[in-house]
């Protein structure tokens, strides 16, 4: 957990120009930014959607005390699952015809904010494909939203995490986007079943990650998930390294899927994440052929907030 | 739990003439067959390998106490995970190329058995692919023993369920296998995570089952299970579908898998199974485009433990 900074009666604390939630299924990160998009306080915290359901407002309403003092009329900018139908408002999707560069102008306004907060809650996108083939996201728009004002609005962005997505960006509209369970399969593999046995102690062991991303080209995931456990049992892996074997495995089943889809496209890779996820990705990229620029998730979100604040602005000025 | 035939005064129990114990790693089956290989009794309990653990003799004797008389010198033989490290004895796994012809001579005597019975172990078998791919099974063999006593040497035979294998047998030697994590994961996943609370209150739905069966076409099975769920938020699919839709993804993902690597073979395919899984296999057979052969698991169980005592009988005659 990060703490605010300590309020101090020699110094007043600055007033926050916007404040951003990204508010997801079991944690919740919280930043106030100024008016120049620096960041004056943050704080983390386990009020995720679960644990704030049924009381949003009050829960919103004392992590805003939390965080310190607002400008008036600064606004409350909330993404992730509060937005979803267990969250507090069940926020339509935007299809992705809807450009990214327009996010700031499709917020939805929440409605019974506390102390009256100009608060408003991103929507996520759904991508239609052929056959029926539907995907979902709530929480990453905000990011991508955050990598355009960066600059970066063309080619594949991956985000990773328990949900995995690979995004096509084109011009900062998505064309398409597939989305991976990879590290919820990895957490439940962990904790559950078969596997989680034999991925206690582990060690780190790149060759093992290698060698799970090439294992992962062969066939079905259900098949290498097992040949984790056939390689420890004959002795061909160390029980030490089937976590960065399994790791592989997962990660990699992302890749040659996604490979699959964008044969040719030859656009730039892009990792948004923590610094250990895209540490993992670049090796991914590297063991399969593929250049992995970086980004930093933080930053990433910090970027949205500011490039939000500033439609929020236009938003509000246009009223008077 | 299958109840053994009451003890009555009147008729002595007739004596086992072989006893096989199907023991896994949670559920053990016992039964007792006469010379002529007719059942005499069985039962069924919650005595696997986890909970007979650092103690097995003893459970074996309860259980045999339980099973009733045996005569003189009748064998006793275990299958299954009992066999493993984690077991009462870790029997080496068997190279695939020794025919399962061979496997009544390859049984590992059990040096510890209560009250001096002639017990064995049937070894597993262990696959070595190319590139270091390696698949292990134990207790499939068995089964796969008991279809060849059956008259069942050639072609595909498919062994639902927790660790489903899909084996290729050539004149009763197994050419190649592969396991897949399919019922652990179909478990794991109904249970925590994600998708759990989609899965309840489900319906049979045969229809999205076949969905779920061509979506596992399409791609990395991480992406189809994170499909279930997005089919359900965007209202694709009703959540009451969600459990067979899922069913058919991870069923179909092992179906597309075994069929890309047999392309052409053209074999007969069959799955040996309980009545709901074999039915289950054979639906989505139907769907693909392939016509199945069900046997049902506790007749070629039978038929192994028949054919186990006609071997064990040689060597037994073979030693005099």
């Amino acid at each position: 957990m990060i703490v605010p900074a300590t309020p101090s009666a020699a110094t007043p604390l600055a007033e926050a120009a916007i404040v951003g939630v990204d508010w997801g299924t079991t944690q919740r990160r919280v930043v106030a930014l100024d008016a120049r998009g620096e960041v004056l306080r943050e704080l983390a915290d386990d009020q995720g959607m679960l644990a704030a359901s049924g009381r949003f407002a009050a829960s919103l309403a004392a992590v805003l005390r939390s965080i310190g003092p607002l400008a008036a009329n600064a606004p409350v900018v909330l993404s992730g699952m509060v937005g979803s139908a267990q969250g507090w408002h069940d926020v339509p999707y935007l299809d992705c015809s809807v450009s990214l560069h327009d996010l700031g102008a499709r917020l939805f306004r929440v409605p019974d904010a506390p102390d009256a907060v100009d608060c408003s809650i991103v929507p996520g996108y759904r991508w239609q494909g052929v056959d029926g083939a539907v995907d979902v996201m709530r929480g990453e728009e905000t990011q991508l939203f955050g990598a355009i004002a960066l600059g970066a609005r063309d080619g594949w962005f991956v985000l990773p995490g328990t949900h995995s997505k690979w995004v096509r960006l084109r011009d900062g509209r998505i064309e398409r986007f597939a989305t991976y369970m990879t590290g919820e399969l990895f957490a439940l593999l962990s904790r559950y079943g078969t596997l989680a046995s034999v991925l206690r102690d582990a060690v780190d062991d790149d060759a093992a990650f290698a060698r799970g991303l090439r294992a992962a080209a062969r066939g079905a995931l259900s098949n290498s998930l097992f040949g984790c456990r056939a390689k420890v049992v004959t002795g061909a892996l160390a029980a030490a390294s089937a976590r960065d074997y399994l790791s592989g495995v997962l990660i990699g089943s992302e890749w040659h899927d996604a490979l699959a889809r964008r044969a040719g496209d030859g656009v730039p890779l892009r990792v948004i994440g923590t610094a250990s996820l895209a540490r993992r990705y670049a090796r991914a990229g590297a063991v399969l052929g593929f250049d992995v620029i970086t980004m930093d998730a933080r930053a990433v979100q910090l970027a949205a907030l500011s490039a939000l604040q500033t439609s929020i602005g236009l938003r509000s000025v246009n009223r008077l």
